[in-house]
């Protein structure tokens, strides 16, 4: 049938896997992985009650309880699913969302909204410069047709830490329902739901939580979701529908990921050992610092400004030196074991090194290490040593 | 933050997992769930390289070539994602779509097609029943406006085999676009997809193939699914768009299920070693026989006529001993390690028994004897020797 010679030669690991530095699928643990050598069967009740626990521990590391009206819906599919689940679910047939954009998901959300024919408007902002509430408290009042507001927290392509908390205070204010995509921030970077006045947040397995890809989920009060009733545009993404299914019989409505759910069960039990949110947080920072000082030292420059640069994926410019190629740059470190990402904005000429995953200090400075020998193998001329005196000082 | 020594004591595996007799999620090998102890970056060309083997092996699979027109295309999520994106993707906005309906399958895309605001009718036969070709033949020919007809292949809500090719037949004669749900049958039944006039063909990762939950695949003909564009109804579900990045840089658009996709690159290695899908449906439908034949000697009834049972799943009648409670049958079925499955229907009471996955003559026979231990446990009076000579005789 087909070449089997081929197909058994192809793809056999030879080596340890490449450690990645993207902003997902991460590189997880073993224990994680390992939790995936099991069948589980997704009707059964041993599965349910699995999954029942992954909803509840989810609501207590988002710092929420089920008695203050929260809620978990785990979807399946990326977590872009999980943002298109939530946008086609909940904006009513007669609403009017409103999509606060400064990067590639916020774009992504405004396709979203095309392609479902939702009546929206974007308030789009600069990918270096993170929204001004009152700009967008000022569209608010302008225009009282909008019903909800999405946003998203820390955005992916460039790593800017969006203000959610002011954001929501001004949504609120106004009354309207609060969409916060936390897809690559929520598990490692602290979020006060209730106090951002965060009606549906969204946020997947395979982020900072470091499970493995299969589904995202959502984090709702639960009123708010009940009142969608009649809302939901697609079948599959019917986020309600989904919701009714966990209430009734615990089960997923359509055939669940159930080794990825497994392999979260196990990531969420290593977030816990870790020390949770706050020692996460914390791992992750440290690595962030280890990496923009290194790289500063070799003369690289990052995109954003500190003040808004989260920890958790880092833009760094392409070198000015003609001899610079991304690919090639990107092939070298793969052969050195090391996986980047390239950039995913128009502005500028960047590439991306993500600081998340089951990843130590030992490995920032090992890719380091690999990028100085790529930078001498390339002969690119950088500006050394234009790092700042605060950061080389750690 | 969450009980910690509570998700520690909690789910640890101690004893082998319990065997598998349902529709899917499936038992698979342990070389299959293997393959996922690894983490393999989504941009990364090396994990591209094994997306396009697997659409290029789906193809082979599936009897067609690319020089004949067809493509493949992966989607995230399970089965029914996989059939929401064919629907929601390629009826054109000003199309119908004829759904015959024979299950809760079949039923499914009704709920798609409303939920999606398509234009569409439908054609049901009793579940017991297959389609009858003729009768379709005169809906099209007394409504010309349908342009999109959708069928299930085996209905795994009873397990009954729909005549797809004589259906086939009609649907091109009329000029339509045919779409075939093969969830539970592609890699274990033969499908002449040219000879059945198939424009779009869904299955899923973790049916007959035996790899894990995580995303469906179509294969299509790649002609028609160009002539859509425009039609997508969701981002997420975009059939076309998801063709198009594969066709442009060989990745997914939305993160996949890197895990899931490596397992099934082994699944489909071990599919090939057993000698494709002939040799699996011989193993199939032998588990099958021994499982039916076991059944009736104890003196269980099965739903379907012999000449529309497929091999895949068995629905069996509850037994009339008002003693029978299906919650305590499964439970006690459960305990001894083996998984079966409830009915799907609301004609009669029934129960399914999965053949598919990775499972042997010997499991079923494990399973037979604990049906029968459990029968005797319930002390449930059953018409023994009701069995039919035929199978007896193999």
């Amino acid at each position: 049938m087909f070449e089997s010679e081929q197909m058994k030669n192809r793809a056999i690991p030879t080596a340890k896997d490449k450690t990645l530095f993207t902003p997902g699928p991460l590189t997880t643990s073993l224990n994680v992985k390992q939790a995936m050598l099991r069948d589980a069967g997704s009707w059964h009740f041993e599965f349910n009650e699995i999954v029942a626990q992954i909803r509840e521990d989810l609501l207590d590391l988002a710092g929420v309880a089920k008695a203050d009206g929260y809620t978990t819906v785990l979807m399946q599919g990326s977590g872009s699913f999980g943002v298109e689940s939530v946008i086609g679910s909940v904006v009513p047939p007669d609403g009017k969302l409103l999509i606060v954009a400064n990067g590639a998901y916020g774009d992504r959300m405004v396709k979203m909204a095309e392609r479902l024919r939702l009546r929206h408007r974007v308030l789009r902002f600069p990918e270096n410069v993170t929204p001004d509430p009152s700009e967008i408290d000022r569209l608010l009042l302008e225009d009282p047709e909008v019903s909800d507001v999405a946003g998203v927290h820390c955005e992916t392509s460039t790593g800017i830490e969006n203000p959610i908390t002011e954001i929501g205070r001004v949504v609120k204010a106004r009354g309207k329902i609060y969409i916060v995509d936390a897809m690559s921030s929520f598990g490692a970077l602290p979020i006060p739901l209730k106090n951002s006045g965060i009606d549906y947040l969204i946020s997947s397995a395979n982020k900072c939580i470091e499970g493995v890809p299969g589904f995202s989920f959502v984090i709702a009060r639960r009123d708010a979701l009940v009142a969608t009733e009649g809302s939901a545009r697609s079948l599959s993404l019917d986020l309600l529908a989904q919701l009714k299914g966990f209430e009734t019989n615990g089960q997923f409505r359509f055939t669940p990921p159930t080794h990825s759910i497994l392999a979260f069960e196990q990531a969420m039990r290593e977030l816990d050992d870790e020390g949770g949110i706050t020692a996460r947080c914390e791992r992750y920072r440290r690595i962030h610092k280890v990496l923009v000082s290194g790289m500063r030292r070799m003369g690289f420059r990052t995109y954003l400004p500190e003040e808004v640069q989260s920890c958790i994926i880092t833009s760094f410019y392409y070198p000015s030196d003609s001899k610079f190629s991304f690919p090639e740059f990107y092939q070298k470190l793969s052969e050195k074991g090391f996986i980047i990402y390239p950039g995913k904005i128009s502005q500028a000429d960047l590439f991306r090194i993500g600081s998340i995953g089951r990843i130590f200090e030992s490995d920032i400075r090992s890719l380091l290490a690999a990028i100085q020998e790529t930078v001498l193998e390339m002969e690119l001329c950088l500006e050394e040593h234009s790092f700042e005196p605060s950061l080389a000082a750690k």
